[in-house]
């Protein structure tokens, strides 16, 4: 298994996450087509994906969806779990977790943490339960791996936290500065920036 | 002012924004820690980036107002106007617009466009009016060159109009692909792909 690409190896967890949602729901057998709809990945792409795994499916009968799982499941490690959790239930937080669209896509967001989550359990509603940050440790997911971080401030703190409870990846929205400790990897997204990025570079043009 | 460095010239807009925003409040002088807190830059930057245009504030009495809108202005060019449209109020659209948490920092999104208005208008409620994509050209805010982009198809169509209706620069949000117009420019925020990213890439630490 040499020759898979990383665009290939990215798309994993994507499959992983679809083929078990479809297990739950009682799916054995699915087709690259229907597949593509659920994942938003071409079905010629699933084609090719499969059979580099060597799975080539049956003509007008499709892929064995247990079979597909646990492959992928060994593929990317037994303890893979797409599970991800949320820091921070600001307006931002708030609207990542009701935007939520990222169910078929990505990993799923199974609980968020806030300092005050009695009021983040009230209005505006968000649809997962939210825990006080100091219940970190009780109630993160096994396997979890993945930290969305939406917090104002005092983030070096929660990081630092999060990186003893095993936590590997931050996505990062939070615009404060901190370092990351050993071992632990982030991705920045940052719409602010980006909009005054554009902002100046129109300005520029206007010139 | 050939010195100005790119870095400097993107804060611009924010204090131009911020600027308006403090003379609308019947604010004529300030200090550069006030604003600071405005536009969550540090007071030494704004000192600095202030004495680049010739503005020294007066010690413990702080800069005119109105005499840096003038020069923030002219510097930006004449016609320069911060506002933003939005196009497709859909769970995504509607979180960035109830987030929108830009109005001191780089534009205002000052109205919505969307197939549906009438269901946009409703719940859950979002906090600009929202119009009929129909009615882009005779809603679209005068001066406006920004689009944040929100639809789940059709991109190409909407980019085309934008750019006849003189919008210079997307926020793209969407996953489409579009071919961008001659003389517009874009910026991506594809938060899905950085979520993927980082869980191939804490895959990639597991093996």
């Amino acid at each position: 298994m040499g020759e898979i690409s990383k665009a290939t190896l990215k798309r994993y967890p994507v499959y992983l996450k679809a083929l078990r949602k479809l297990s739950e729901e009682g799916k054995k057998k699915i087709m690259s087509a229907e597949l593509s709809e659920y994942v938003d990945i071409k079905p010629t792409t699933i084609r090719r994906d499969f059979s580099l795994i060597g799975q080539l499916g049956k003509q007008g009968y499709g892929y064995d969806v247990d079979e597909l799982i646990s492959i992928f499941a060994r593929e990317l490690g037994e303890d893979y779990d797409e599970k991800m959790i949320l820091i921070g239930v600001g307006r931002l937080g708030t609207a990542i977790l009701n935007y939520n669209n990222w169910n078929h896509v990505a990993g799923e967001i199974v609980c968020a943490f806030d300092l005050i989550p009695e009021k983040r359990n009230k209005e505006p509603k968000v649809n997962v339960p939210v825990y006080h940050i100091s219940q970190l440790k009780e109630k993160m997911p096994k396997g979890c791996e993945i930290a969305i971080l939406c917090i104002p401030s005092g983030a070096q703190q929660i990081v630092n936290e999060l990186h003893d409870l095993g936590i590997k990846g931050i996505v990062n929205f939070t615009r404060e500065h901190f370092v990351l400790p050993e071992g632990m990897i982030k991705r920045d997204v940052d719409v602010v920036s980006t909009i005054q990025e554009l902002v100046f570079e129109v300005n520029s043009m206007n010139r």
